[in-house]
């Protein structure tokens, strides 16, 4: 009995001693980050230099030579490019609307949907008739025909959580084309998937639905949008113009970019960090997603500079084409199957570079239980919620077909929608401190998998 | 012992019963702020309309009548003013400096320090000293005379929370003139206090020790003290060009701006909630105070709004004369002795209106267990650290000469020193969902407080 309690005791110093250690090591990572990161001037030549990264751009493949230069410096053991077919839309030109009453023509601030077709050369006039929601549209489906539908659902401003309200807005962008085209509407215009105070629209992936017409779909700025709403509320005969260039090319071939580090003792298996390099056009794609990019490039940096010694594999992943069509992480997982890799863990960064509050992890419970011991570590450094929940586009097949843990980076998200997919993301809405501060945590939490396994 | 467990059993039901009750008001209080808060227009008037409101300027008396207006129209059963006696410097001009080699003059980024003196007319120009800390300054004394010494004491960007890099870099700020002027030196320029990236010039208060000769004191934008710093590490015989119309006038009248809800069953017990109506000069006072401030306006308007019946008397105060003496808080808690008011709380908004992540106290143990158990309720609204800790110079006097407990509200840190006392302290860098988070923690302990006392 005494000696299975001084060996329990053993133990729970051991354990003790282990946690200290960690914390020191993580306060090692925190100092090198704050100190000596090049995530945000990194991100700074991302965003300013290369710009709006749309897939089948000729940005593609300038910030596919960036990636691979940034991850050499950041000292991968080997960096390389894994091919893809990505879509290949383009704009084609300036989207333009304007709201026609009588004489008066009033310009509104609009941008076409990805995969949006074009209107006929010149654009095309219609009435306009305003809808809420879905349920409104199956109320009202016989008033539709031969008309400009507008949706102008907003986001719900009472989830804390805005993620939250993207969900439960963003049907209206993705379907809502297809589902007016059904009763006969000749194009779309939806309110912007934002809340914020300004008027510039957002853009974003839409989707037909090959059974009915295909008719062009646009985002309208939010004031715009407030302002077609009066003018509805107030004015009888309303039209809309629209006008579009908007078509899809054939698609193209696009490249993840993977930077590897060989692990010391089982270098067969693999720790996957990454962001994703595209963006939608308007935007620098600054907070979408080059802070995952540059944070995930500083795991690998700072992980090197404080002197650690990975014992599985870490691969940096700047996964191509996440915004139109998720092209870059299905090869990456199909890969990784056609290679009969064992992956581990798998964390991305998408939800902007604001300040970090937690993560949320795909696994199952023994592995949850495993990694919510390490909120105490973390806690120092602002994060203190581990839930499980989604783990973001480009991670989760390689948990659905891997059998890899999830994960994703939950920084606050007030601000992460006022920029999402329009002119607005730009890299001065991104706080150095705040990037810091998310790629501090992610790659204390890559320490720890490394260390502990899953 | 059947009864007895019974009993338990009820008063186990009845508390569950009541923190859901409680669940439900605050989820009120939260649709209420997020759906219709006024907190943003406010802001937006404040500090776009009315701007900069340092002690003593034109816009001190436009900030209070605004105040008046906003309280009344908040709801507040009175709404009056409260003198105070406050300091009234004022810059007199443009300040200067230039860093002169040879016949190379280059302009530097600065702005004088609060209550520094002037220069003489035109200007002075001395030899140029750098000195990183008052150890290397008392190091080095016998170097100082006749010359303008330049701290360049950086921010220590290893802190996670930056107000503790404040604290360890304010000295230079506050006591750094008369520190150097005791070796004879002839002005002092002092790295701003921030770690922003950009160059504007941060000033704020400092205070002489009349043992010394007052010498005037001007703050240097980062950009500007990194070039400074090259240059000395470069280049000999370096002279600083700098020139200031500061001074100090008599004292002149100031008020607190304060609305009162009259409480229904202990009018005479008072809980107070406030930020401060004064700024710097060369910043709007967005995030210092003016998000304290409407946030505080908001705590009535949105309790009042949902039907609320406060039990003890609610009084909002706009503080005057925060930055430059703290006069106002004084001013309100010496009429609170005076008028033998019992005082059970008081909390503040002055660390800007980012999103909330906690509150700190100032109290005894067992207040502090007391507001603990309320965390989980604040927690849905990203609230998680109640510490014990400093309640913000508005409040503390309540603590100490009126026995209440008082309260900050803690916004997560990382970009308050971005533009704290600079020009770049704009409506703009406030965002609408982050500030009306805060106002919704902040309502929610005021209820808390209310209804169940400390």
């Amino acid at each position: 009995m005494r000696s299975v309690l001084f060996s329990s005791f053993l133990l729970l110093f051991a354990g003790v001693a282990e946690a200290q250690s960690d914390s020191i090591f993580i306060r090692r990572i925190a100092d090198e980050i704050f100190q000596k990161s090049t995530a945000y001037s990194n991100l700074f030549t991302l965003a300013k230099t290369i710009g709006p990264r749309l897939s089948g751009s000729p940005q593609t493949y300038k910030s596919e030579s960036w990636g691979m230069d940034a991850l050499k410096k950041a000292g991968a053991d080997t960096v390389y490019l894994q091919k893809a077919m990505i879509p290949h839309w383009v704009r084609g030109g300036k989207d333009q609307a304007a709201l026609i009453s009588g004489k008066s023509r009033v310009p509104l601030a609009v941008i076409a949907l990805g995969n949006s077709v074009s209107t006929k050369t010149g654009g095309i006039t219609a009435p306009l008739i305003l809808i809420h929601d879905f349920a409104e549209l199956e109320k009202r489906k016989d008033e539709v025909k031969g008309k400009i539908v507008f949706y102008n659902h907003p986001f719900r401003a009472d989830f804390v959580q805005v993620f939250y309200a993207y969900g439960e807005a963003v049907p209206y962008r993705a379907y809502g084309a297809s589902r007016a085209a059904k009763y006969g509407a000749v194009g779309v215009v939806v309110r912007s998937m934002s809340e914020s105070t300004d008027n510039f629209p957002h853009t974003g992936a839409m989707i037909y639905n090959d059974s009915f017409p295909k008719i062009p779909a646009l985002a309208v700025g939010l004031q715009d949008a407030d302002k077609l709403a009066a003018a509805v509320a107030s004015q009888k005969d309303l039209k809309l113009f629209i006008s579009t260039n908007a078509h899809a090319l054939p698609d193209t071939v696009g490249y993840n970019v993977i930077g590897e580090w060989r692990g010391s003792e089982t270098p067969v298996q693999f720790i996957t960090v990454g962001g994703h390099l595209d963006s939608w056009d308007p935007a620098e794609g600054a907070s979408d997603d080059g802070t995952g990019c540059v944070q995930s490039i500083e795991v690998l940096r700072s992980l090197k500079a404080v002197g650690y010694k990975p014992r599985n594999t870490i691969r940096v992943v700047l996964f191509t084409d996440e915004e139109n069509g998720g092209r870059g992480s299905k090869a990456y997982s199909a890969a990784a199957n056609a290679n009969h890799e064992k992956h581990i863990f798998a964390l991305e960064s998408d939800a902007g570079g604001f300040t970090p509050r937690g993560f949320s992890f795909m696994g199952k419970e023994p592995q949850m239980v495993t990694v919510r011991a390490w909120v105490p570590l973390l806690n120092p450094y602002g994060v203190s919620a581990f839930v499980a929940g989604g783990a973001g586009a480009d991670v989760e097949p390689l948990f659905e077909s891997n059998g890899a843990m999830a994960a994703e980076l939950i920084p606050d998200s007030q601000r992460y929608f006022d920029y999402h997919h329009a002119a607005s993301d730009v890299f001065e809405k991104v706080n150095k401190r705040e990037l810091e501060l998310g790629a501090i945590n992610m790659t204390a939490l890559i320490y720890l998998v490394d260390k502990y396994g899953l």
